[in-house]
């Protein structure tokens, strides 16, 4: 059906609000331009009339969903690159083309630790970009090679790196080129911002350092496969960490008395100075005095809020442990929001118990992910599939393992199917759950005015879903790219 | 000051409501009963005068504070009884008059783990008790013997049983007549009714079959010094457990898959029925099939609630792990209510941050305990102490450890000092924090209509505190008992 002025006005629907409500109202898109209008100014003001009017029949409009950790799906894999450039974007191409059909919208393809001449390699190969019937992938998200080794999961051993020269180390990683600010990355095709996010782990060494640089340059740095203590933890996060990665997995369990990374998600502003020390450099501390050897101290520049005069940190490390002693200074005008964390709803990776707990301690720093692997595909049947190297996967359900194990071998789930777990498991409303799978990501990657929205002015990336949450049709840039029954 | 009609009025003052609030309300009480009053009911219908007004200058008028565990204070341990009868209740008494000073005017005494012939002699001295000028002992805390050796903690390993003969090894450790039912124990003084809580591990063989019949007699089980899985926490709590004992401490960590009891905090009711299997008896399961050796079952009856019938459950356990598997039927009329917790909250014993996440999981189930030594006491200065066996303590603020040591040797925090810890630990109100010390401490133990609230007709125990929760005076039954100043 075509339109002359493009307008389509969305009737008979609910459509999610950014404080997770649902409220019944039409909304109204420009399909020639791909946003989302003012329906107010649209029909008061400008007195315009839709050329198209559509009965959602009740169905929930939201905004498309945003998974921004995700290694691949309909069996092409993010981090694995053969030097066939062309091959490789095809790829990519594909699956932001069929991963409509689960609602998903934008995506941050994942590459987790490589060997180090590949990065630059694959990096440039991706700057945000979308076909006009795909989902958009808004740059990568490099989880790896800055973790703990005692944290790897399956991240190979001889990849990893420390960060002995700071930010430039992560240049040296990445290309620096794939680490540089512009004023709008979204709308960049000039080769920069190839990384959105990374995942790090702020107790290795260079990476404290580094993080009030990265997070200058717009990007999100997210703790994760780290050891990091409570104290190192929330260092990091007032350096500007504004992320933990799949929580709960690749991290210290929650100890009552150094709740680590988890223990994030309860900290208040007020409590989270005293990490400084009366005298500095520090004494001989307690756990170093307690090691007989090994241990490694690295000093750094400490920032409490941007603009503010730097003081000196100390981090030291003695086997699984961690310490921070940091400069006694102007740290009462330290600035702390507590991060945001992705987590995998699946029913696998963490007991609804655990999910629920998370939600309950930091609704708004939810954020729904898949972390799949490439197997992911809504169609694809239960049973043995091949991987790589001659291995080869068992699917049941969302269930994934290697043949012949009972070792969990990653996600499968699709997001759509996140968002109906995570209300099932928590409680909370659908237009919540919506919430952790649209706006908080959005609102992570600093894009809330764009994407996972129904502002006017964002682009009209939608999702139809039914009652239960079930997709029924996906639109991009105001065009239907799918709908249930059209594949 | 005497009064003729014995009504007093509190004006200028903030009341804590059950919801957490604090409004600014007058309080009468009338002082010959020790109760309070309906004010409205006095003042329009029966058209009373007071004959005594008492201005508190805009402090909080709180109903007097709880402690649901209490080893000892003042320089008496509950634990120790040598044979002299006397002592051991001079004892008791002492410390039911001094620790008003600390806002408490209800206490369980805990008694830990003892040589089984010491119980029935411990346990026979202590009905609920008071003196006009005392806190009310409410009964026992009985923690212990049936608790789980891998989490003993300080109770003394050839101590501790199982409870081959169900209810009846519980009546044969505690002796019957401590633990029969009767219609309002707060009053008994027959002999009846010693022990009103029972710290236990439901993976012991035996306890979970013992669960209904404790339930049944007003006895609060509760859940610690345990490993029990997921599963088998959820079927405790199904059976009648209805509190998890110092959260935290003694018991797994929060494990993502398998959240243990920790994760009650955010069990939802409709997701924990999953626990029955489709066979049973159950087929050998991945956990005994991966044992060698060292696997031990036991049968039991399970209920999913009262009047319902019962089912059959199998509760299998191999070193450290358990499992549990239940016979399929009429589950779906399962009761599931997430149980109170315990926690100590000196700053010590739990770090904020995870403090902060057990309350953001399920404020109304929060219980705030000293779980305090005999060595409590608010007036003591810090430094060595003797404890016994030729044993020292070393006092710094509320840290204990034991002498040329690191370890902790306890707790010696005041329960109003938890309370301005929590209120600054978690950002809640200081209404919410003394709700967690006063309503949900008398709502765990079924007493709420009598205890820990400013109801009309409940026991007029309060304590005055003021804006920043300092105990100004505490009154037990309408008369005051302890100012400040006054010792």
């Amino acid at each position: 059906m075509s339109t002359l002025n493009g307008l389509v006005c969305f009737t008979n629907c609910l459509l999610p609000q950014e404080d997770g409500g649902l409220i019944e109202k039409d909304l109204w898109i420009d399909e020639h331009h791909g946003v989302i209008l003012d329906s107010q100014l649209t029909f008061f003001a400008r007195r315009e009339r839709p050329d198209r009017i559509i009965d959602l029949g009740g169905n929930i409009l939201s905004p498309g969903l945003i998974d921004i950790q995700i290694n691949g799906a309909y069996g092409f894999d993010f981090s694995v690159y053969d030097g066939d450039d062309e091959a490789y974007k095809q790829g990519m191409k594909s699956v932001a083309e069929k991963i409509v059909e689960t609602g998903v919208t934008s995506l941050v393809p994942t590459i987790i630790t490589q060997e180090k001449s590949l990065y630059p390699k694959i990096l440039n190969l991706l700057h945000p970009f979308s076909t006009p019937t795909s989902a958009t992938l808004l740059g990568w998200h490099a989880e790896g090679p800055f973790i703990d080794m005692a944290k790897r999961g399956a991240h190979a051993p001889p990849f990893l790196l420390s960060a002995p020269d700071g930010f430039q180390s992560f240049e040296s990683a990445y290309g620096a080129h794939n680490l540089v600010d512009s004023e709008d990355w979204m709308m960049s095709s000039d080769g920069q911002c190839g990384v959105r996010i990374v995942t790090g782990a702020p107790e290795i060494k260079g990476v404290m350092g580094a993080l009030n640089e990265l997070t200058k340059r717009g990007i999100v740095f997210s703790i994760g496969h780290s050891i990091a203590s409570s104290d190192v933890a929330t260092a990091a996060v007032v350096q500007g960490a504004r992320l933990i990665t799949h929580l709960f997995n690749a991290m210290p369990l929650l100890h009552h008395r150094d709740p680590s990374i988890i223990g994030l998600l309860g900290a208040s502003p007020h409590l989270s100075a005293p990490v400084a020390v009366d005298t500095f450099p520090p004494p001989i501390s307690p756990l170093a005095a307690s090691a007989m050897s090994g241990v490694s101290s690295e000093a750094f520049d400490y920032q409490s809020s941007p603009g503010t005069p730097a003081h000196k940190g100390v981090l030291s490390r003695v086997g699984s442990r961690s310490e921070l002693h940091l400069e006694k200074g102007q740290i009462a005008d330290m600035t702390f929001d507590r991060p945001f964390y992705d987590i995998i709803v699946d029913g696998i990776h963490s007991h609804p118990n655990s999910v629920r707990l998370a939600y309950s301690a930091f609704p708004d720093g939810c954020i729904l992910i898949t972390d799949a692997m490439k197997i992911l595909d809504p169609n694809l049947r239960d049973g043995v599939h091949e991987w790589r190297d001659g291995k080869r996967f068992v699917k049941e359900g969302d269930k994934l393992y290697l043949e012949g194990t009972t070792t969990l071998a990653g996600s499968v789930v699709t997001l759509d199917k996140c968002v109906r777990n995570f209300s099932r498991f928590t409680g909370c409303s659908l237009g919540e759950a919506i919430k952790c799978a649209t706006f908080n990501p959005a609102k992570c990657l600093g894009i809330e005015n764009r994407k996972g929205t129904l502002r006017p002015g964002a682009d009209a990336d939608l999702v139809v879903l039914d009652r239960q949450g079930n997709p029924v049709s996906t639109w991009v840039k105001g065009k239907q790219v799918w709908g249930v029954g059209a594949d």
